[in-house]
């Protein structure tokens, strides 16, 4: 930031009085200007055995695959986002489930949030963001080709949750604990979230 | 947003090509300025029955009761930014716990994250943001002098659980799933973590 957004003055980046941080400082009107890490949010579709990817068209990691994702935008709610974004890139029908992982990293100042999800049928398609769009079984999984590593983390979570629900109940997946979206107040306890962070790739 | 913070000059409010909302478009650089919900991360620190709140020395809200905690800064992860709060406005020296509870509140365009912890001691002092710290058991809480609705619901989903474990452990609380700081890429399920919404309130 180099000028101000609210009266279009240069700003100077310096600590202010009772702050221990830099930040763009307007001298002209008064505004300190504050930057904060963003949220990205998505799901992990489901349909039996089978996870739906998208190959990207787009900077960054264009051509490479992911679960549908994107920023959250003004005025939504976590979930309607990441519903949000399963449409706008894969054309997909979900009954959305609980929080299923959320990666911090710091490094890049984004927060990343999955939702589990269920695919209501097979009526999906790119969208202008998506190269194409598919359904992985585990053994198919493009893990060199996926474009971010909370995608990675998400997908190895997502199969390891499967394999202990097998183990334990012979097969069937575990309740999605499937959220009413707009039921605002509502709460239930969420089954295992996973929280982690992811540091800077060296080499 | 009235004026590029790259360039100085005025913006337009409009949606750009492939977007579906408006968003500040700067004609004379061509950059898009997206804003986006920001991060509150705070802890719930318990010491033996009692929970750590602080009486705000700051609007919004001034006088009223809060658990620690503020805006995720650029550079943290959710866990250092929830510590970090907890140290600025209670001078409290905790050990984190895994995260507790996430509240979407769209109209106010923040995430509000809380995380378990626990006192190491009772060497805690306001910071300049606080008029007062101390500890409250479940039947002190000033439920109407409390700051956010954020903050009521978690308290009540904590003595929630807190209840739920001495019945089922005669009294012991739950373990907190203590995160280690720093250990990035550590991942260990979470318990019970609450994911909420709330609507503006009427009246």
């Amino acid at each position: 930031m180099k000028f101000c957004s609210d009266c279009g003055a240069a700003v100077q980046l310096r600590i202010p009085a009772d702050d221990t941080r830099p930040r763009a400082v307007c001298d002209a009107c008064g505004v300190i200007h504050y930057r904060n890490p963003k949220m990205v949010v998505g799901t992990i579709p489901v349909w039996e055995d089978q996870v739906l990817l998208c190959r990207r068209a787009i900077e960054p990691r264009h051509g490479f695959w992911t679960l549908p994702a994107g920023f959250l935008e003004l005025g939504e709610t976590t979930g309607e986002g990441a519903c949000r974004e399963t449409v706008e890139e894969a054309g997909a029908h979900i009954e959305l489930g609980s929080a299923f992982s959320m990666i911090d990293i710091p490094h890049v100042e984004q927060i990343h949030l999955f939702y589990r999800a269920r695919l209501i049928n097979l009526d999906f398609a790119p969208g202008t963001e998506s190269l194409e769009v598919r359904l992985f079984r585990e053994a198919d999984i493009p893990w060199k080709d996926l474009a971010f590593r909370t995608v990675s983390q998400t997908l190895r979570w997502h199969f390891e949750d499967v394999h202990a629900a097998a183990a334990h109940h012979a097969g069937a997946a575990g309740p999605l604990g499937v959220l009413e979206l707009g039921a605002h107040g509502v709460a239930a306890p969420q089954p295992g979230l996973r929280v982690s962070s992811i540091s800077p790739q060296r080499g």
